[in-house]
């Protein structure tokens, strides 16, 4: 495998060194998959340096045989790992000198400048909140991703951080998101809707009616389409998608199952007869280009938008290629300065928002 | 076409005469695809009257050409339509007349056993809720609808009769939900899932742990899974999803939606070179299997679950053959008694259950 798939999106403006801080533990393959991950991120972005936070004893080996990734990391020892089954509040109590919590607080402590894990999410996003803090002007951090549209690429927010609402948080996640768009997906003027069952005015609960009527008269980092029903996701017909953790965490999943269906189906089809297979063979170029627009691993990394520092989640099942993305974005992240651009948002915002709403 | 795709679900004991009541002028495609689609029905339940709501000058020579179909219908003229566009409190005050409308009353008044139409999602589910009132011990109706899984078929309740649900009503909806899976879906013992963020017993709101605590004490016509994430709906890990009408909602769009997506990304890769062109020419008859196995007309018909009387809402784009489908799904809830069976089931439970919660 080589770097050339990787996600090249926002134009990195990448002279500085940067350190980027890895839970080596977290995922389902554990540290070979991190640091071969890393290894893959280091062809795209050679000035970057690594610490890895876990057991050394399991990442000294593994280092000693990717000579080039080497030379740029530091492990920091710890016994300590979150597991995938603890639940946030235990994670917090009991996972202080863990590998993901030590990550994060490198990120605290200026000795990194973003964290990336693929570990338990829950745990992630209660550690980054303690330990990163929301930042001022922001209620609550949300969870945004990309998916894949006729279009191109769409961002969707609150992915599940937020089992519910109220209209300023989805009014803060639209600000976050349209933000988001600009660093990482390059899109100047990004286009914003609000997921809700249709797309007039009186549709849907209160709560979005005037997340609604506040985005439509506040001046924004791009553009506010109105609300978007959940065909409008895959048809890309806005850049940002905003809803709240539970509907957005349904809908991203909805989304990866109905690729994952449809991929068995084709398999099945082209298994179906002889004819069918020698198509497949014939086709099997085009084939190879559909799977690489549609590789889960090109969207992998939950960004944890919000917080005073960078903290991106990769998927816990993904492997090394998937994993050098959600390095990649968060390498972008910080070198477009993502936090200064929301700070600075946030307050050309306030002048046009009375205090209660967004106060900065 | 031929009534070969029509799906053929539970076992039909179509005996006596049934009579459906269709609103000839609802749909984008008005009376020519109504009249189109019972023709197509026809073929299938031969002992099958129509009774067709709408403009006659417009009907009669439709009917002209179909003898068939024309020997089985009468006509009711009126001049009334519900347009797409009328919001539904307004179609309850001026419809009356309308063929919607008219069509829904011949059910309350015995002329029909049932009532399909294309027509305004909102106005038809207004309007059969004032008429058809809703079934005792179901405090509110709910649209169910079928998705193509990956082991076969998932009903899905509500899809967006309901934007906010109380955990009552969501155990309602699992009764209907188990009913229906017997009864169309030939299921004899379904599993229910109810669509949360997680499937461990704290995710979710309150309202989704107290529906789940209820879930698992009471006998169902089935089996209570648990709580159930989005990618299990594709996945078929259960016969029945359980969701609020606007998660649901949202969730049946982004399933649809990234169906057209993949089809998109699949034509586009058949087309992209001359030998991926061949390739599909070789597959072709594989792919014909493909399609129909994921024709989004074979999941036509949003089923109006819990009202005393039959209604199904037919898309408002599709063509006769999904409309016949939607006929299907109607003469089938007739003729396997559905709403008797809902009935029986909510007495059966009523012991188990104390009067606030489920009364009957």
């Amino acid at each position: 495998m080589t770097s050339s798939g990787l996600r090249v999106k926002g134009k990195s403006s990448l002279n500085a060194t940067l350190t980027v801080a890895l839970d080596a533990m977290g995922g389902d393959h554990g540290p070979e998959m991190v640091i071969a991950g890393a290894d893959l991120a280091r062809l795209r972005y050679p000035q970057v340096r690594y610490i890895f936070f876990g057991d050394e004893a399991r990442i000294a080996p593994l280092l000693q045989r990717r000579k080039a990734l080497h030379a740029l990391a530091v492990v920091h020892h710890t016994d300590s790992l979150v597991s995938n089954e603890i639940k946030p509040s235990a994670a917090l109590r009991s996972g202080r000198q863990s590998s993901m919590r030590l990550a994060i607080d490198a990120v605290a402590a200026g000795q990194a400048d973003c964290v990336v894990s693929a570990g338990n999410t829950g745990a992630l996003m209660a550690m980054a909140k303690i330990v990163l803090k929301t930042l001022p002007g922001i209620d609550r951090p949300a969870i945004a991703s990309f998916l894949p549209t006729s279009r191109g690429e769409t961002v969707m927010l609150d992915l599940g951080a937020n089992i519910e609402c109220d209209a300023d948080n989805l009014v803060q996640f639209a600000v976050m998101g349209a933000i988001f768009a600009r660093t990482v997906l390059g899109v100047p003027e990004p286009t914003i809707g609000l997921l809700n069952v249709g797309a007039e005015q009186l549709k849907g609960n209160e709560t979005l009616r005037s997340a609604a009527d506040i985005l439509r008269s506040i001046p924004l980092p791009g553009s506010f389409h109105g609300f978007v029903e959940g065909n409008d996701v895959p048809a890309g017909t806005v850049d940002v998608v905003v809803t709240d953790g539970f509907t957005g965490n349904v809908a991203l999943k909805i989304a990866e199952g109905m690729g994952k269906l449809y991929s068995g189906f084709l398999q099945s089809t082209f298994r179906s007869s002889v004819m069918a297979r020698f198509g497949f063979l014939m086709a099997s170029g085009a084939f190879r280009k559909l799977r690489a627009r549609v590789d889960p691993r090109r969207y992998n990394g939950g960004m944890f938008l919000g917080l005073s520092g960078v903290c991106v989640k990769s998927h816990g099942g993904t492997d090394a290629f998937g994993f050098a993305n959600a390095i990649g974005v968060a390498v972008d992240l910080v070198a477009e300065g993502f936090n200064d651009r929301i700070q600075e948002e946030l307050k050309r915002l306030a002048p046009a928002q009375p205090p209660a709403t967004l106060a900065v």
